[in-house]
């Protein structure tokens, strides 16, 4: 009997991964990496510069990424389905029939696709908030700069006749899916989270009046698109079904990789920035500061709950790039995390907030900045280490605590992601402050993974998630259990940051601090 | 004609040193340190170890220094006068013949000299407090415990059979004095500052009664004590008059050698911590925070106003020890400095607070600690390093303004020290951030000649310490004006230093870390 395989796709910010699955077995066989030939764009094609916080995608870079990864994976195979997880909100402007309108105007930076981290869209946000509607109350009452109507509403304003040319304002996601399948199928999970989609109400296009026929109504995840188009078939090798199903957020897309599929859930993605989504069968109204909730929008049959900091890996990769140890040029925390591991908590004398990169939860403020306190001339490099990872439990904490406050009930907590595979004194000191057992899924690739899983969804390979999550997720979770003692203390150092971080007097100092340093650069 | 000479003594914290002056043309011959025996002591000699906070040194080790010094500098020359500025508050207990009593019993820890860093006599000093006085008006209401007063009563409370044994209770720059020259003749500077005597009331014996016969009265400073004896004659080879000056705070004694002899000098020596001397001819109620004053302690006929940071360059040492350069293990500054000179004032997104040894001025609490805010994953290293430099310039700047506002005219503004001298970048940014022109001195072993000046004063060799600091001082000053875009842009930053240095939420949090840390040690 001929082996049949699901390919899982993780288009992420610089590159695409591809997982190949085997749809029997569960296990990965092979995977593939592509990085996009324009990266992050810096300038156009023709060499002029973007204006400040732009930050734009070509969307044939996915194609060429997509040909290599399925021909690499899939050639002369039988595939029985299709995921992909996707950079979100991402959206393009496009024809009536899926053409990038970067093609055909490559001068115009608005034809690119605006990538998620795009942050030029502020006054916009700034106007739909102003506005205000019922469409925002899943969302904590704010839209994102980053969302896709701040996006679509920037390139309406500035530039209006490429609007006009614009057939569809697509998410990157739902039309490399369109490509490959040859529907215009969306991704309920995409227009929910980034769109701000009710099932009931539709887009808010009341925003935006003219968005009314360049979006198209989504279907929820693991739904099928349709099947592997004949030319993409031509193009990769690929045989056999190979359903595609609708596109997931790419930090969604994991949940069923690492045991993320049931009521109860609330799993971490630890990455540069870290997500934390936590699973409800039943509603619960959004606990302030929590940023966005969506039904069949991650795994079918359950709310899932949105909310994240906006640094996480990145502060403590800032840390040893800055501080590098002799020897360690490499910037790993491997020598930081050995003279960690024997400070005492609390003996360190030391006190971190982790706005590095900002906050999101619960402030939404990209204005803030990190601190740290408690420092004198007995303080060393590995304790003010130590201390970045205490400060990024407290937020991790914080975020913790508002799910309990809103009635939750927090049966499992997972952390997933190389950074928590890699990294046994983090996740420990994590499993200290919230003094609950943490649970790493040992497996490789879970993004990729994941997108495989909603792939197997909708082929019908797997009756349902939870039935993916067993054959194709992670078998084994390393556990952490906190130490009572450990508990105790971060338990009064925790009320500490705590106050810290409702400290108004703060927080308008580094607004301040903003200020300056904007005129003085 | 035969040269003569004075020579300068600088008994510091570890050890001893000397100048040897010539009278008439003011020129350095030449130098000799001598490391104490004993340094400061962490055992007793039969090898017990010292309770926590203790600090302790062996009075004779002094004698050794100085016989070591003044042999080497004086021995068959002609010194007209020697003058030694010392340590304080660094008192001893002594029988009424001038012999220190760890002599006597050297396995008792109080019979030893309690160095000024002693720190084990806060509960009496809190006791002292409690009971107030007038005494304490010109000391801002409080006494520290590392001044003569707390110190006696710990000695009482915890060795009262040695107590009754201690016919005197000396300085050890009084003591040295009077082994020098065979009368115990006290300092009004070390009387005034480290005991609270005032000319018109004595010392204040109400707070321990049995001091009374224990203290004697002070002299000015300028005064000679005697000659040097014949016994220490014969012990180092000295000829000619040879009149030794009452001694003088060590922080203090380099007054006349920078030219801080006049009404509105404020001078500031810029060491591991620094202390700023206020000279005033009329006298100013004590400004709030500012920590002491007295009449004829420091130069004569002037008030000298005492204030200080309790952390500066031990701040910088701990930056670059903590995080050294490739190529730079010794900890030195150069490399940041010229990495930190290219950034644009307020470009650099950080603010400091300056407090990682405490803070004197003017929350006199050693409890608070080191603040870094404005933190991102831009942040560099050198950014970090020129925050420390701007935040030591903000608290320097702090108390400049509390003299200002108790209606003190400032005429020069002069700082002291070899950081001083050899870190530009960070006097060219004090200068900046006061808004004022600011000179170092450019003099070799300043502390030293000041107390060959006092010895000048003191033997009649200049008639007043304008002269001695005209003929011995320094005789150039580099001048730093400040930069007026620079000025506008940390008169901006200094707002929100202060706004947070005055935020008591902060501060809660630097005392509960502090509980935290003291029981997690």
């Amino acid at each position: 009997m001929t082996s049949r395989y699901l390919i899982g796709l993780d288009f992420g910010t610089l590159s695409a991964r591809g997982v190949l699955v085997d749809s029997g077995s569960g296990e990965q066989v092979a995977s593939h990496a592509i990085p996009y030939r324009h990266g992050v764009m810096t300038s156009l094609p023709d060499g002029s510069a973007l204006p400040p916080l732009w930050a734009l995608q070509n969307a044939d870079d996915y194609l060429e990424a997509a040909r290599a990864i399925l021909s690499a994976l899939g050639s002369d195979r039988q595939i029985d389905g299709i995921g992909l997880g996707f950079t979100a909100s991402s959206p393009l402007p496009a024809t009536a029939d899926g053409v990038p309108l970067s093609r055909l105007h490559p001068r115009e930076p608005h034809a690119y696709v605006k990538l998620w981290k795009h942050g030029a869209a502020q006054a916009e946000a700034e106007a739909i908030n102003a506005r205000g509607g019922a469409f925002l109350d899943n969302f904590g009452g704010k839209l994102s700069a980053e969302w896709l109507l701040a996006k679509a509403m920037q390139l309406a304003r500035e530039a209006p006749q490429l609007w006009r040319q614009a057939e569809r304002f697509i998410e990157a996601g739902d039309w490399l899916v369109w490509q490959l399948t040859g529907q215009e199928r969306r991704s309920l999970g995409l227009a929910a989270y980034k769109a701000q989609y009710d099932p009931a109400t539709g887009y808010p296009v009341e925003v935006l009046p003219e968005l009314a026929g360049r979006l198209a109504p989504p279907h929820p995840v693991g739904t099928a698109a349709g099947s592997l188009s004949q030319a993409w078939r031509e193009r990769t090798g690929i045989r056999g079904e190979a359903a595609v199903a609708v596109a997931v957020i790419d930090s969604h897309v994991v949940l069923p990789a690492v045991g993320g599929v049931s009521d109860g859930c609330l799993v971490g993605a630890l990455g540069t920035s870290a997500v934390y989504l936590m699973l409800g069968s039943a509603f619960r109204p959004l606990p302030k500061g929590i940023e966005g909730v969506a039904w069949d929008g991650s795994v079918r049959d359950l709310w899932c709950y949105e909310a994240g900091q906006a640094g996480f890996g990145d502060t403590l990769a800032w840390f040893t790039r800055t501080f590098p140890r002799a020897g360690d040029e490499a910037g790993n925390f491997q020598l930081y995390n050995e003279e960690a591991a024997v400070l005492a908590p609390g003996a360190n004398h030391l006190l971190a907030l982790d706005w590095w990169s900002g906050n999101r939860v619960p402030l939404a403020d990209s204005g803030l900045s990190g601190l740290l306190l408690g420092l004198s001339t007995a303080t060393t490099a590995a304790g003010i280490y130590r201390a970045l990872l205490e400060s990024l439990a407290y937020g991790a904490r914080s975020i913790l605590d508002r799910f309990l406050a809103g009635g939750f009930g927090v049966e499992r907590l997972i952390l997933s992601s190389g950074l928590a595979r890699n990294n046994a004194l983090l996740v420990q000191i994590m499993a200290d402050v919230f003094g609950r057992t943490v649970e790493v899924p040992e497996i490789d690739n879970p993004t990729a993974v994941g997108a495989a899983i909603h792939g197997a969804v909708a082929a019908g390979v797997v009756a349902d998630y939870s039935q993916g999550a067993a054959r194709f997720g992670a078998r084994t979770f390393k556990r952490f259990h906190p130490e009572a003692e450990a508990a105790r203390v971060y338990a009064e150092l925790y009320r500490i940051y705590a106050v810290l971080a409702d400290d108004s007097r703060v927080r308008t100092a580094m607004h301040a601090l903003n200020q300056v340093a904007l005129r003085e650069r």
